[in-house]
């Protein structure tokens, strides 16, 4: 790391400038070089905290850590925000009041993190005992103990559950205030913390804890510290999400599993019903041909148009890692893709496969369908095409088993279960002023391109803050793509972390 | 069971004639009434020896109590027929050679059963304790203990692992001999005994038992008991099955599971290729869309096809049943599906659903394919179609997982493993002599009418007796078609079994 902050000084130098703000940069970078030991050393303490929504005293031995981590740093007001509902895991709160600032950033990461199946883990990972890596393990990473004299490489790699998702998040940031204070700089505006405790259950609770605290979480913007920078390894800055919904279907067939042989031919097959239903629902170049499908988006402003067509394609690169040689849609980029909405099945299931197969012809087909939505969707109205194409290929629908008389009376049944949690999309404009100041602060931080992505594929519930605060969000990730997010082996970058504090050093510094 | 014996003599009365081969069922009839008590205590004590491939032992166990069984009926040469293979559960043999008979009836059933899972079974049952049932569990059927005066009922059910599939078969030829002897008959012609024991395994050494013990396994004629009668609860003979061969399917994609939010709409989906690509194999009305499907069946033969017509109709009953209110291919019955090949969907999987669903695009997808064949179809030349079929619908065809370089090169990729243990159909004309005396022996048995399937739709080995021996078969079935062949809770209906005897002894004496 030191190498490379001196290499960053230099290609500043030969620039022949240095702006204020990357003189700052510059400050907190060696800040970081200088205690990286340290730093690292309470991050894995951090880690080793059990952050899953099934080990309730774990979460809140995470909760209790952070507290203590906050209030180390001189962070005021640390508290928990509890829902409405008893039981739900607490966000943490802190904030820093700077004298005569004029503007309030609140900074959101969250501390739960995916549930874990440890047997799914490499061998010898324990998702909660933090382990470092020399590179990423699928490219032939070796363990390496943790360096006693904090002299740690970009390249090197930290596992654990929460290590990229989103305690990352949480560590750049309380680190970006702790490198602002003993850099002996001030933040140039009021800063907030707001670290959310079950996210990873789709933040059923945070509209309450929204609702519940909203004089105290008042601020001019959210800054939304989660998710991945951008595949080309580039940093970047997303000002939007895409919407998400659910729809479960099960087609029913005959009552009792008939043997193939003997009715084979004869009785409806669940599972080639199934199929054709959803073959039904796009088409040979992987356009949704579910009427209205596409209808109601709001077409990207110019600017957000511009900013799309400066992504660098990663599409190459994407192909030649998933090992896959055509796209869903020829001709259309994942840029372009995830700023449509999307019809993906994420499971689908009949009968029995492999060795578990027998001659039978099964009783139902069921597949979870995921919709996701962009800004001008609505998730019901989305759930509601979908259903009214179901409706217009013959099918009864029903919302639970046929009964003897629906059998009777219908040839083609299935059950919809739709998703009741359903989140529309949010953009935030690129063109407003303050906007314009997250832009210019995370560019002050690199030398390369900030990728300036108008929504990202995934979805998070940030329609949330609008409803409840009115306030506006944007998104600045940190950590790096191949990360396994919800998956085994979790792991950070070394690198990506403490680019992270640097950027959101950055933007506290925003004034 | 007393009174539909009186009930049946009356019958026979008022028509004014009883046949000499009526007289001799009548005598067997009230043969089985009188010692139902002793031949149902044997009957569940077989029953009580495990008969699955998962338990060697209990297989042993079972073979041996049958050649006591048969040792004590005096059948001689009782002995195992072992395949060349060595460990392959062996076929029981026996024989009873009669002065003066011109002909030879071998007698097939099988002594082993399919897997059992005890958990799927009605609570209380054990699939090797044999109980006793006032009728169907799923029609409000009670427990009841066996009675100790020999009184059964026709409509009581004993509940266990093999009670329909095959030990009746094994139990009804057993007693149909027995019934002859005792009742001071003598059969019509020599009667050979065989009994396979790894049927539910697929037959897999049957050829090298048939080759090896060729001399000793000469007849006129195979009569192969197994199986249900006819859905309408009338008698039925079979001269024919269906062949049966697999392809197993795997359409694969990214090479690790994607975000569907980050990824949705852009990275292939496998499962949506999967329906498309099953979708395209069948049209709306059921009817397969591979080219040359059905092009080299062997049309049925005027005897088969008036035998067809006269198949009493089942649908609607089955319809009912089965909770169907359409069939796959709109306006052709039950009879007329079954002689024809077929397709269907055994299993079909990608991702997961229901709780375990989650935001992913599945890797991969699979489906198992059953296809059913009928006379004309040769089994490898079917699977060649389907392939065919896959291959013009633009898809590269692996038999392996598919290497980075295959990744690369070809868009849309499936692993297709063709099942080497494919059968062909068999049919028996029922035009020849010896089959017309089966059918004559088994109207002789019942005032109903005989149904006559020229093929059922499932399917069994019968090409090895052709194959090897150069034999004909034909079947001729007992058990009620609602007994969970293959399933949990195996049930034999005591009527049937009773039946069944007759049945079998009104053929040991055909001349």
């Amino acid at each position: 790391m030191r190498k490379y902050f001196f290499f960053f000084l230099f290609s500043f130098l030969i620039d022949g400038f240095v702006s204020a703000q990357s003189r700052e940069v510059l400050t907190i970078r060696e800040y970081g070089t200088k205690n990286a030991g340290n730093i690292i050393n309470e991050f894995a303490e951090f880690l080793s905290f059990p952050n899953v929504a099934a080990n309730p005293a774990g979460q809140q031995q995470t909760a209790a850590f952070l507290m203590t981590m906050m209030s180390k740093r001189g962070i005021q007001k640390v508290q928990l925000l509890n829902a409405s509902t008893a039981g739900a895991p607490p966000a943490v709160y802190g904030e820093v009041i700077v004298p005569g600032a004029k503007q309030t950033l609140i900074f959101y990461a969250h501390y739960d993190g995916q549930p874990v199946n440890p047997a799914q883990w490499a061998k010898g990972l324990d998702p909660f005992q933090p382990k470092l890596f020399s590179k990423a393990i699928d490219k032939g990473g070796l363990p390496i103990p943790f360096p006693t004299d904090g002299s740690y490489t970009n390249d090197w790699r930290i596992y654990a559950r929460g290590a990229a998702d989103d305690k990352a998040g949480v560590d750049a940031i309380l680190n970006a205030y702790d490198a602002i204070r003993k850099s002996k700089l001030t933040p140039g505006c009021n800063l907030k913390f707001f670290f959310e405790g079950e996210e990873e259950a789709g933040s059923p609770h945070l509209n309450e804890i929204l609702e519940k605290y909203r004089s105290l979480l008042q601020s001019d913007l959210w800054i939304i510290c989660d998710g991945p920078v951008h595949q080309s390894g580039k940093k970047q800055i997303v000002f939007g999400v895409r919407g998400d919904t659910h729809l479960d279907l099960t087609v029913y067939a005959s009552k009792r599993p008939l043997h193939s042989g003997h009715y084979g031919n004869w009785a409806p097959n669940p599972a080639m019903m199934l199929a054709k239903l959803l073959a039904s629902m796009k088409d040979e170049n992987g356009r949704v041909t579910i009427k209205g499908f596409y209808d109601d988006v709001i077409p990207l402003s110019p600017s957000e148009r511009k900013a799309l067509e400066e992504v660098p394609s990663v599409d190459t690169q994407m192909e030649k890692e998933l090992g896959i040689s055509a796209v869903e849609m020829q001709g259309v980029t994942l840029s372009e893709a995830i700023n449509q909405p999307s019809l993906n099945i994420n499971g689908m299931q009949s009968g029995n496969v492999g060795k578990m197969a027998s001659n039978q012809i099964p009783t139902f087909a069921t597949a979870v369908l995921d919709l996701r939505l962009v800004l001008g969707n609505d998730w019901k109205r989305q759930q509601q095409k979908v259903i009214d194409h179901i409706k217009a290929q013959g099918y009864y629908i029903t919302d639970s088993e046929p009964t003897d008389n629906e059998r009777e009376k219908y040839a083609k049944i299935i059950k919809v279960i739709p998703g009741q949690d359903g989140i529309n999309a949010q953009r935030t404009s690129m063109d407003l002023p303050i906007i314009q100041k997250v832009i210019a602060a995370v560019k002050a931080t690199s030398k390369e391109q900030i990728v300036l992505q108008p929504t990202m594929g995934g979805s998070l519930p940030l329609f949330l803050f609008e409803k409840y605060l009115n306030a506006k969000t944007v998104t600045v990730p940190i950590a790096n793509h191949d990360n396994n997010q919800h998956a085994e082996n979790e792991n950070i970058r070394i690198g990506n972390l403490f680019d992270g504090i640097e950027t959101m050093a950055s933007l506290m510094l925003i004034k």
